[in-house]
């Protein structure tokens, strides 16, 4: 078992810290939720949990998407792509909600005109996810 | 023109490189097709060509997704993340081939049992497409 393990995750290949990036994607309507990173142990965990694990890069730790806000995400499929360097991670989101601002996806802002302009609707009042 | 240009560009936090992640979706069916990364020149040129150009950091240059291929990326929209450090192209694709494999999308690797296994066809011959 640890074997298997470790022979999917020597395939991929790793930027200098340790990490690859990743993208969530709704298995269900294919939205693309969010980008994030994730580093050896964050895979070998979102496996170990069939959710996603990643690495904040900001916290310097695992980051147990949903740890706080309840909104996990349940692995569906993982993918990685030609090159072996990015992965993809089709998931069913816990709420509906992956963003902390209390939308559906992160990618809400989309460039209109020269300016970026939120074109999602706020689904929940962030305070209310994470009281 | 410009000021505008470089208003929504200066939004958007660069790496170390001077790089952003970019996902490019199928607009139409929400297929995820590839991952690579832009910089500010790169996104400038998108928006002038209204095609996807990437940086290529094995080139170490622009990169005008088909330009070897004929495999363009139309952009329908430009989106950004809430923390604005990674881009989600949503594109129309030039002979629905994304990969320089001849598949639709480059994220056909699928974690089956431990094991990386191709998940989607082969839909033109490599060699054809870069004759």
């Amino acid at each position: 078992m640890s074997e298997s393990v470790n022979s999917w995750l020597d395939r991929l290949r790793f930027d200098a810290d340790g990490l690859i990036p990743a993208i969530a994607q709704d298995a269900a309507t294919g939205t693309v939720l969010m980008f994030a990173f994730m580093s050896r142990e964050s895979l070998q965990e979102t496996l170990r949990r069939g959710e996603a694990v990643y690495w904040s890069r900001s916290r310097g730790r695992l980051w147990h998407k949903g740890e706080e806000s309840g909104h996990t995400q349940r692995v569906i499929e993982i993918r990685t792509d030609c090159d072996n360097d990015s992965i993809l991670l089709k998931i069913a989101q816990t709420g509906g909600i992956a963003c902390h601002t209390g939308r559906q996806s992160c990618f809400f802002n989309r460039l209109d005109g020269g300016v970026w302009t939120p074109a999602d609707p706020i689904l929940k009042d962030p305070r209310e996810i994470y009281s």
